[in-house]
C-alpha cells in the first residue's frame, strides 16, 4: 500500500511540485501525492497538480473562522485516508483542533535556519540583520507559527551581493532538496521524537 | 606600526589563547596582543597571558557599578593605546559609556548562530531546541547583548547522540578559526558596515 500525501498550498507551490517530482523518480518510495488542496482560487499550484494529474480541491478560506475552515479540510484530508500533510506555501495558521488532529503528521518548510527569522519574509529579515549563512528548515507542526521539532535544515551562504531574490533561489534550491527527504524520513517512520529533538532511527 | 590587541575576559579564555597563536603564527600579521584584562582574580586566562609574555591586569569587578568598572577597563586599554578590543569569554555586559567609547572597536564571539540563541548555555538551548546545525557568530558589540553587525559565521552539524559536551566541543574548533579570521579583516580594514551588514571591501 503506498503512502498517502495530501498537500496544503495557497500559491504557486514549488515545494508541492519538487515533493511531486521526487515522488516520481522514486526518491519518496512507495508515496503518491493524493490530494492538493488550496484556500485561494487560481492558485498556480492547483493548475500544476491537475497537469500531472492529480487530484485538486479548492476550498476558500475567505471569510471562515480558522476552526470552521480547517474541519472542512481536515474532512476532505480524511476522506482521502491522507497518511501525511505537507504545508507547500501555506497561507494560514493552523488551528489546534487541525494541529490535533493530525499529530507529527503535518510537515511544514521554513526558509530560514530556525528558530532565527519565523514568520514573513524570512529572507529579507536575514539580509537585513546581517547573517553571514542563511538555510531552511523541515518540521512537524504545531499550534505556533514555525515552531514545531525540527526534522532537517540546510545551510546556505549569504553574500555580500545577494538581493532578496538572489538569497531566495540559493534557499529554494535546498528547500526542495530537504523537503523530499524529510518525507521519506517521516513516511518510513525512521525517526523518533524526544522533546524537541527528531532523531533518526534504524 | 603594529596594531595593539586588548582581550577582556574572565575564565581560562581559550579564544584568547587562539588569538594568540594567530598572532604569533602570523595568521593576524602586523599585529600584537598587548594587554589581557580580566574582571575576576585567578581566571586561568591570566595566567596563560603571563606564560606567553602578555602583559596582563586584574581588575575586579565585584561591587562595582557597570560604568564606574568600565572606566576603569578603558583607562588601561587607552593607556595601552589598544586599536582593538577582543571579548573572549567576559562574562559582563558593556556599559554604553565603553561601547560609545570604542566604537567598531570591540569584537565578541558567540558560540551559536546568532540570532538563535543568545545569552548563556548557547549550545544547551540549541539541543533543547532541537536544531540539526549549530555554529559560532564573529560580531562587533553594542550595548544589547550578542547583538551588533556580524562579520563571521561558521557552521557544524548537530549530530544525534550529541551531548553539550561534543558539540561545544565542535564549535569550540570553528570559534578558533573565525575569531581569528575575522580579527585580521578588522584590523586590517577591509570592510564597510551598511545598517547591519557587515561587507567586505578590497
Amino acid at each position: 500500500m503506498k503512502k498517502r500525501i495530501g498537500v496544503l498550498l495557497s500559491g504557486r507551490g514549488s515545494n508541492f511540485e519538487a515533493l511531486a517530482e521526487s515522488v516520481a523518480a522514486g526518491r519518496i518510495p512507495n508515496a503518491e501525492i493524493s490530494i492538493v488542496i488550496s484556500n485561494r482560487e487560481g492558485a498556480p499550484g492547483i493548475e500544476r497538480a491537475e497537469s500531472r494529474g492529480i487530484g485538486t480541491r479548492v476550498i476558500p478560506s475567505k471569510g471562515l473562522e480558522r476552526e470552521t475552515y480547517d474541519r472542512q479540510v481536515a474532512a476532505v484530508l480524511e476522506e482521502h485516508k491522507i497518511d501525511l500533510i505537507c504545508l507547500a506555501g501555506y497561507m494560514r495558521l493552523l488551528s489546534p483542533y487541525f494541529v490535533a488532529k493530525f499529530p507529527n503528521r503535518i510537515l511544514n518548510i521554513h526558509p530560514s535556519l530556525l528558530p532565527s527569522f519565523p514568520g514573513l519574509e524570512s529572507q529579507r529579515q536575514a539580509l537585513e540583520y546581517g547573517v553571514k549563512v542563511a538555510g531552511c528548515t523541515v518540521h512537524f507542526v504545531d499550534e505556533n507559527l514555525d515552531a514545531g521539532p525540527i526534522i532537517l535544515q540546510s545551510v546556505v551562504p549569504v553574500k555580500d551581493d545577494d538581493t532578496e531574490e538572489s538569497l531566495n533561489a540559493r534557499i529554494l534550491k535546498e528547500e526542495h532538496r530537504i523537503y523530499s527527504e524529510a518525507v521519506r524520513i517521516v513516511l518510513e517512520g525512521k525517526y523518533k521524537i524526544e522533546g524537541r529533538r527528531v532523531l533518526r532511527t534504524n
